[in-house]
């Protein structure tokens, strides 16, 4: 038999957050059902106290709908496919579906995507390269809906719960491959800078030349975003000096393609004249010409743990303390990668 | 104004059907509901007389949930995301959100899923590659919850709507291109065979190389499914033979990328050794190299189409003629085409 809850975890009632905000108590109830009738400066005052008293519907178990919230930064690439077939594995064994949104470019969904989200009382949400605000937090956390970030942009705070990847060791990994090799000029693109993971990999790529000896020359460090076209931009910009790298660590897998697109255009062999590395293994890595060396993020595994730790939070009655969880990447040598030409 | 409803469109009412089934209205009231506590051979009676009465809930509107059900047939490859895209562009426009499932391999998905539909009550249902077999058709038809195939793999029968694309136009200008070229001896990788699609195909290439008096040796047709593996696999079988073809049409874009590999592994060069075509023009084909000559198949606006033609059909009081529309498929012509070596 499980423990009956001690006074200690007692929250404020429905009724005590009424008389504290000056309203009903059906206008609070309100409030917690997501509905519209509610003046906004009332909305946010309860939501205010409903926050700073910790307030935790009850029996949220019971009034949950059978789904989980995927949100996504962007919902581009065949990066997104491997993220989704995670959280599908786990939500069809627990039976659940999933609900895909987008936040359309900007780090936070907007907040109709959190009304929607409380009216319709998932088991949990989870966000890929997405935040909350502090709104949008107290919002769910007051309807008991549990949320895990995996490969957090910003930095998610240490009470979020998230999944990433080890990052730093990655770009670690790819650059010592190079520098093993016997390159002693190598660029590295970079993902955007207000992306964690992208100032991890670029960090490790640093730490892998200082450790080796080598001098980091800031002006073969270039970023731009995540895509295709910044890889070519970039990679032109690169490969077009008098000096040019003989090696490019890329910030993931689809700047790497660019920069092929960009080598073949000066008439550069890869990987006899440029050799090249990428990030993350999508299914592509392995198809294209010469197949790429790339750093292994084991995307499905980290969107299926994601999965599993929401679901595990909506199960808990108290919060655990699991905050942070990164998933080992490793380094899958392919044939884009050889020593510099003498 | 719109004229009001006539007689001739009455339907049969939950009374006359629960005294028809020999059974309660509430009884018939919670087959509607998708309830649990109904014997399953008293549900399928009281299903297959809501069907036979072609019984519609009433004022489903007020009753839906701000959803749209997006059904994969299997959760692939960058081609389910270009679908995911154009579903999720008109559902954010509609103020919707996109609830995402896959049949798991099978070509209609599970019993559980469909009373997990009838119980979230979507505004619709978009199948990719997937159908709903004859008692799901009418546990949806009885909620009044439309739903549209996009791509279908078999025949989904004149009453279902559908939208496709013009494949068998696409494999007619994809091998008309090989022969204007001057190929005599093309080669095709063919798709699965119940899926529709692969065969409007291959039957395009078929009447390509009889419109221009070529003979068509069944040998050089070789099936498998959509995935890169097939097109590695085909691609050796065809390309290890004395009379190898000089050029190959490919099932798709990712059986293109196989054929690549095939290819490069036997020291063949596209496209001076071998031309290849592909089908579906993901973005990966614009990145191969050499760049990719496909046809183009317009995914996410046929997702787009899908998705409003169903919300379309939620909205209409009665079912529209619309049964079958095809979206235009266009060669691209890249690098990997040329005319073949002397």
């Amino acid at each position: 038999m499980k423990p009956t809850k001690t006074a200690e975890t007692r929250t404020a009632t429905l009724a005590e957050i009424a008389r504290e905000a000056g309203v009903s108590a059906p206008t609070v109830s309100k409030v917690l059902n997501g509905r519209a009738d509610v003046a906004p400066s009332t909305r946010s005052r309860v939501e205010e106290l409903l926050r700073a008293h910790g307030y935790r519907r009850r029996r949220a178990e019971a009034t949950r709908s059978p789904l989980i919230d995927l949100v996504f930064h962007e919902l581009e690439s065949a990066w997104a496919m491997e993220v989704i077939r995670g959280v599908e594995n786990v939500a069809r064994d627990a039976g659940l579906s999933v609900v895909l949104s987008e936040s359309a470019g900007r780090l936070t969904p907007g907040r109709t995507w959190a009304d929607q989200v409380a009216a319709r009382r998932p088991h949990g949400v989870v966000l890929v390269l997405s935040g909350l605000d502090e709104s949008q937090r107290a919002l769910l956390t007051s309807r008991s809906i549990p949320f895990v970030v995996m490969d957090p942009a910003g930095d998610p705070g240490t009470d979020v719960p998230s999944i990433g990847a080890t990052n730093w060791q990655g770009g670690l990994a790819a650059t010592r491959h190079l520098v093993e090799l016997g390159h002693t000029r190598i660029g590295a693109l970079s993902g955007p800078s207000r992306m964690m993971c992208s100032r991890a990999r670029v960090d490790g790529y640093r730490a892998a030349l200082e450790t080796a000896g080598l001098p980091v020359d800031p002006s073969l460090i270039v970023t731009g975003d995540f895509h295709h076209e910044a890889g070519y931009r970039l990679g032109l910009k690169l490969l077009r000096r008098e000096d040019r790298p003989t090696a490019v660590f890329a910030g993931n897998d689809l700047q790497a393609l660019g920069l092929y697109e960009a080598a073949r255009e000066l008439g550069l062999r890869i990987p006899e004249d440029l050799s090249v590395v990428g990030f993350d293994d999508l299914p592509v890595a392995r198809w294209v010409g010469p197949p790429l060396t790339t750093v292994r993020q084991p995307l499905t595994e980290m969107a299926e743990a994601a999965a599993r730790l929401v679901l595990d939070l909506g199960r808990e009655e108290e919060s655990p303390v699991a905050t942070r969880v990164e998933l080992a990447t490793s380094l899958v040598v392919r044939s884009s990668t050889a020593p510099p030409a003498a």
